[in-house]
């Protein structure tokens, strides 16, 4: 049987819904793709009874918990000292620990608060992950002789980082794992669930009869669907050699549906077509306003290739600075009009277009939804017109990776 | 004793990181609000003994328990059952709630698979509250004498609405709280929270004191701090008075630090401020790619004002299209230039320029978070240089908000 742990978030302002707890979805992923089963996770406030009763609960189910949270410096965070009185154990005064965070302030130039200093306080017979970006440090709080809990800060990155660096390792040494596991996301666009899981259909039958890797679908709502492949090996070069071997099976079926892989983004793809192809971008963009540039310009890089947008909001704007011929706006004609006058006005090869409605009301008789994508590559224009699901900030967000999913299309074909 | 409810999120999806649970901040939220104490918070999959046994513990706990989730159609949304278990009861087939579900389908054109009306089936002794979004109505579910489970659905616009059409009417009766409960959020921008904690002082410890109405401090990033006041009193008017009072006296205390109110955003407020001095806005943006232009017309009903956007990435459209002087363009000049020559493209009364460093690198021997912000209103031009903290991401959304408020500021002062 796997080895089973749970999450414990601690923090009041997490009842109180004053801040979002994004870490026990995050730890949860890691655990799964870690072969560890996580089937509870919980939230408690910043109350020593109630995180050391949350923590008994806890390891009467599991074996291990990662607790996040309340670590920190002031009175309330006490996640220390209820580990301690569930291991039963006291605490003591760790001075490497203490010595880091003075280090820590010394050299930021600010003075150190004494009560910095609780975070040097250290169960009897845990051991101390050191801390690399903050100055609280993890621990390792063995429980009685086969159980352990994981006491890591609740800053995100803080928590990222222990819980790759010591919290996971540790976990995958007591489930006595040997096999490696690595996971990869294949991202698509253009087609539903049940439409990439009926072209699918043959290699799904075939990995569930396997075991392995594993494959799964995740939604991520207008960033597409994801499709996720998880091996197990004797060892890197191994699970490597699977997640190749059924990634080429997956692409021979969805072909250009998949537009990337892991971190890849639309945007990012679509930058990096445009630069191996030593083409420069310019947009003209009416419904979403300055979107696609702002997604664009996210890419770090993104100055090699985009030149510009003309965020032509105001349909005179269409008019004086792209020169759209004058009248309605909202059409195939005019989307193409402004790819070309984008491509003219920012000096750029390639150039998108887009006018649309968004909503809350309709536009020249066009219901919200309605997309017009004019494309201009040199002399070739075209032009595209679709229907957006949703309300204006779906419609929007839709449209951006919509028109530049019409654009790496266009580029592939060339 | 205040009532005390708990919140379980039930869904396999939540606990392997697949979607994130947000609907257990915003119910905590709620019921914060409403004056109901919620200690603890949990996850559990789609497995009918894991989730009898944390309704179970969690009613061991609390009075009452939401659970959000697991009431579809499909063979793991066993929600329903678990909850008959907990009651000891069977479950009986609801004929209003299933002619509900068939004529959604028919309304929608579409043929019901006949497992929806797995969506029909009641606990015996529960109540219906009655599907207005979706499919899977609520479920209000005695357990007991004075305890009590509220089934809703996972998806968040259908929870919120029975939630506060139903459940916390329902829970604030069982409370015997007859008095009202409102809040009011103020929303700052400009000064850390211990400045607005030293600033606020006085009036914060007269509260402290009195004890409504109460006053939290709430941590939005680069949306800016909030000030939210909660107030109790016997009626509607009674408890809006006492809210206006403090929000006046906050507002005295911290003057234009305070942008907007409740459901106000920094875009908005601009927006209303232009339009009700009769004045379009351009913009000429660079170090934001368009940010400021997308997160403008996220407004509804932004095109009365703003006319559009010259998102000049390349240094040549800044010089070519904005009339930019040609030479280094990370300083206040090329914010004032770029600006004035938004004004005139654009035809725009009022303009913004941005131009800074966003990173990964430093440019023109400027560090990333440098940002120049040119502002020109007629014939005025005026230019501020600010430090944007954070990395790319965080630095661009920090630059939309702090040259938005540099123009709420300019207005306000006309």
């Amino acid at each position: 049987m796997a080895l089973r742990c749970e999450v414990l978030a601690v923090g009041t302002e997490l009842l109180l819904g004053q801040i979002n707890d994004t870490n026990s979805s995050w730890i949860g992923e890691q655990l799964a793709l870690s072969g560890i089963d996580c089937v509870f996770q919980a939230k408690v406030g910043d109350n020593h009874a109630r995180i050391v009763g949350a923590m008994r609960e806890a390891l009467a189910r599991a074996d291990a918990v990662v607790i996040c949270g309340g670590l920190g410096p002031t009175h309330d965070d006490i996640t220390r000292e209820a580990a301690a009185e569930v291991m039963g154990v006291g605490l003591h005064h760790d001075e490497v620990v203490a010595e880091f965070i003075r280090q820590l302030f010394a050299s930021r130039g600010r003075r150190m608060a004494e009560n910095n200093l609780r975070q040097a306080q250290v169960p009897d017979g845990a051991t101390v992950i050191a801390q690399t970006r903050g100055t609280a440090p993890g621990l390792i709080c063995p429980v009685g002789d086969d159980k352990v809990l994981y006491l890591v800060p609740g800053v995100p990155h803080e928590m990222q980082d222990m819980l790759e660096r010591a919290v996971l390792p540790d976990l995958r040494r007591r489930s006595g794992e040997a096999s490696t596991i690595a996971s990869r996301t294949l991202r698509t666009w253009g087609e539903s669930e049940s439409g990439l899981n009926e072209r699918l259909d043959d290699l799904i039958a075939e990995l569930d009869a396997a075991g392995n890797p594993t494959l799964a679908f995740l939604a991520s709502g207008w960033e597409g669907l994801k499709v996720r492949l998880t091996a197990k090996g004797a060892d890197a070069a191994a699970v490597t050699a699977l997640l190749d071997r059924y990634d080429a099976r997956i692409r021979a079926e969805l072909g250009t549906l998949v537009f990337g892989v892991d971190a890849d983004t639309m945007e990012s793809v679509v930058l990096d077509l445009l630069r191996a192809r030593g083409l420069s971008l310019g947009l003209a963009e009416s419904v979403t306003g300055g979107l696609v540039g702002a997604r664009i310009t996210a890419v770090p890089g993104a100055s090699s290739v985009f030149r510009g947008s003309i965020v032509s909001y105001a349909s005179e704007v269409k008019f004086s600075v792209l020169g759209v011929p004058e009248g309605p706006v909202v059409n195939p004609e005019t989307a193409a009009a402004m790819a070309v006058g984008a491509q003219r006005v920012l000096g750029a090869d390639v150039a998108l277009g887009l006018t649309g409605v968004a909503g809350p009301d309709e536009q020249d008789g066009q219901p919200v939804g309605t997309l017009h994508v004019g494309l201009a590559i040199g002399d070739e224009v075209t032009t595209a017109s679709l229907r957006m699901p949703g309300q204006r900030e779906q419609m929007r967000q839709m449209s951006v990776i919509s028109a530049l999913d019409l654009l790496r299309r266009a580029l592939l074909a060339r």
